[in-house]
C-alpha cells in the first residue's frame, strides 16, 4: 500500500504519548487502539497523561525534559489541544539537538499551538511539515478528538516508514509560546518557578550556566517570595530534614526543595513565583 | 503442552486490562506478572485502572468506547468484580461489531456481572463461553482475586492460541445491567449524564442519530438541572471561554462542556442528572 | 562492545519499574528513554509510581508482593531514594524464593536502603553485588537522579546480557528495615495494619499460618482500634454491604474490609494501627 512513499521502517518503532487526558483515560486507550490497529509492532510508551488540562506550557516543558532521552527516530505524539477543531494546524517536526547531548533526532506530531516551544528553545527543528493530507488520517475525523483521528494514525504510519513529506507541505516556522525569561546581571539572576515535581520540589528556569559566576557557599542568597536560603548544595541529603535548600536538579536547573517534605506546600508558592539569586 | 487444543497464535498478541484497582496498584502488576510468565511475548496495554471502585456501569461504558479500536483478535480483560468468590460466573465472549465501524472481532474475559453490557447494546456477542475448567487457571486460586488467578492466566493462554472451547461450556446469554434509556418524542429527547471525562465534560446517552431532526441553531434548547444552553456546536473552540455549550463528542454522544473549565464542577451536576433537548 | 563480559541475553527481557515519582512523572519517562536507548527490545512494565514519596516500607511490601509473579530473570528497578547523592550504596541482588511458589529467580537494582527487606524476609538473596563501576552508568551522573543515570542504564545492560559481576564487587549483606513483628501466643495473635489498598481494605502482617489454630467461626474476635468483628470469612461477598469483615486476602494475609466501602475511611485507621486476633 505504501510502497512508493515509505522509507525503511525502524527495527522496533517507539511511539510516545503526552496528553492532558488524565491517567487511565479511555481517550488514551482509544489512541493506543488506533496505533496498534495500524502497526501492531509499535512499542507505545506513556510519557504522561497527567498534564493539567489545557496547560500547554507545562506540557512543553515535559516534552523538552523527557523525550530527548529516547532512541533516535522515536515518534512523540503530544495532545494538549484546547483549539481542537478550530483553525490551528497540526505539525510534524524533527529536532536533532537534545538535553541528553546525544544529538539524536526525535520526531514530534502535535497541534501547532506552542507545545514544541521548550524543544525549539534549545535549537530550531531541522524540518517542519504541516499535517494536511487526509488520506493518512482515519476515514472519519471528529471535530473534538484529533489525537485519535489524525495524530495517532499519522504516528502509526510514520512508524511503518511513511515519509514525512507525504503528510503535507513543508512549513517554515512553529507557533511558539512566550517563555518566561531570566534576567542575568552581575551578581544577580532573576527567574521564576516554572514547574513543580511530584515531591513538591520547585523547579526554576535558572540554569547552572547562568550561575557560573555565583559562589556555591553561604554568600549566595536565594530568595523566593518571602523565603530565603543560602548556598547551593549538591543533593537533598546535604541538609537536615525540613530545611529549605537550593540545588541544581537532574536537568541542570536550579531547584528549591524542603528536605523530606513538599516545598510547594510548605512555602505556599507555585509556578510563576519569582526566584532571585544574589551574591 | 497445548498441541491439541491450540489454534495458531496471533502475530503479536495484545491483552488489555481494565480494572478498578487504582493506577499503580500492585494487584495490576501481579496480573501482568502472571500474563508475562505464561506468554512473555504478550503486549499488555492498560485501558484504565481508574474506574471508581466497583462501578460496573462506568467500566461497561469505557469498554464499549475504547476496546473496539484495537486490532482484531485483541483480548480484553476486565476486572471490576464486587462479587468475587460468590456464585457469579466468569465468561469469555466475542463481539464482532464495534464503534470503529471496522467490524473486527474483539475477545473479552470478565466476570459475568454486566461489564459487557455497553458492548452488547451495539449487538450481541457471537460467542459466549463459561470459564469453568480449572486446568487453565493458576494452580492455587484465592477467593478474592480471580483477576490474577483465573482471568490473567486464561487471557495469556488464549494469546498463545488456546481455543475458547477449552475454557468451559458454551453459554447462551450474558448478565446485563439495566441501562439508562433515552426517551425520544417529536421535538424532544430526554436522556441523562452517563459519564464525566477528565476535563469535566458531561457525556450523555443521547446520540447524534436521536437528534437527527433537531436543528443545530439557537432554537434547540438543552437543559441540564437548572442550566440551559442553546444550539449544538461542532467543537469547544466555537464558543468563548467560560461558556456552557453542547456538542457531539468524539463518540457521537451529546456532551455539555464549559469552554476552558470543568462543567461538572461549574454546574454541580454528575452522572445520573437528566438532560433534555427540545426544539 | 560487551562481547567479553555478556552472557546470552533473555529472549524478551522484562524490566519493571517501581518508584515514588508519581504516575505520569517525566522522571519515569526519562528512565524509560534511557533504557530503550540502550536496549530497544526491552519490555518495560510499570509496577507502580504511586508509592508515597520516600516511603521505603510501602515500596518494600509492593516489591515483595508483585515482583515474584514475573518470569524468571526479570529485572526489577526500584527507586525510592531519599538518600540519593549521599553515601548510600546501590545494589544488584537476586532472589530465588518467591510468593508465587515458583522458585524462579528475580533480579533487583535498587538503592541499598531497605527496599529489598520484604523480599529478604522470605529468604536471603543468593547473590548481592555493589553497583560501583562507572563504565556501565551514563557518562554524566547527576547528584539527584541515580534512577536515570545509574540504575536505568545498569538494568538495560543487564537485559542485554551484561554479567552482574561486571557491576562491581560482591557484597555480603543488604541494608534491612526494622519490620513490624507479629506476636503469637496461644489463643492470641497481635500484629498491625501494614498497608491499605485502593479499595480501602486494611492489610495486616498476620498470615494464614499464624492463625492455623484459630477457628474461623464467631468465637474468633478480631479487634482493630475500637472496632471489632467476629469470624474469618472467605470473600467480601460473604457478608452484607457496609459490614466489617475479616478475611485472608489474595496474598495470604489477614485483611479487614467494609463490604462495598472503604474500611480505612469508615474506621478512621491507617498503617501502624494494631490488630489483634483472639479466640
Amino acid at each position: 500500500m505504501y510502497t512508493d512513499c515509505y522509507n525503511s521502517p525502524m527495527p522496533r518503532p517507539i511511539i510516545t504519548l503526552t496528553t492532558d487526558f488524565g491517567t487511565g483515560s479511555p481517550y488514551v486507550a482509544a489512541m493506543k487502539g488506533v496505533i496498534l490497529s495500524i502497526n501492531p509492532e509499535a512499542a507505545i510508551v506513556d510519557i504522561t497523561h497527567a498534564i493539567e488540562p489545557q496547560n500547554i506550557f507545562a506540557a512543553a516543558q515535559v516534552l523538552a525534559e523527557a523525550t530527548p532521552r529516547f532512541p533516535a527516530g522515536s515518534i512523540h505524539v503530544a495532545v494538549v489541544d484546547p483549539g481542537v477543531g478550530s483553525g490551528r494546524g497540526i505539525v510534524w517536526a524533527r529536532f536533532v539537538a537534545g538535553n541528553s547531548g546525544s544529538g539524536t533526532a526525535q520526531q514530534y506530531v502535535a497541534p501547532d499551538n506552542g507545545l514544541l516551544t521548550g524543544l525549539a528553545r534549545r535549537g530550531p527543528p531541522d524540518r517542519i511539515v504541516a499535517v494536511t493530507r487526509r488520506e493518512h488520517w482515519l476515514a472519519k475525523v471528529s471535530a473534538t478528538f484529533h489525537g485519535r483521528d489524525i495524530m495517532a494514525p499519522v504516528a502509526a504510519k510514520l512508524s511503518l516508514g511513511l515519509m514525512p513529506d507525504e503528510l503535507g507541505p513543508s512549513q517554515s516556522e512553529l507557533v511558539l509560546l512566550v517563555w518566561p525569561e531570566v534576567e542575568v546581571v552581575p551578581g544577580k539572576v532573576r527567574g521564576a518557578i516554572t514547574a513543580v515535581d511530584s515531591f513538591g520540589n520547585l523547579i526554576t528556569n535558572i540554569t547552572r550556566e547562568m550561575l557560573a559566576d555565583a559562589p556555591t557557599g553561604e554568600q549566595t542568597v536565594i530568595t523566593c517570595d518571602e523565603h530565603q536560603t543560602q548556598g547551593i548544595f549538591n543533593t537533598y541529603a546535604d541538609q537536615p530534614e525540613m530545611t529549605l535548600l537550593a540545588l541544581f536538579g537532574s536537568s541542570g536547573l536550579l531547584e528549591l526543595a524542603i528536605v523530606g517534605d513538599s516545598a510547594k506546600i510548605m512555602l505556599g508558592v507555585n509556578v510563576g513565583t519569582p526566584v532571585e539569586v544574589a551574591w
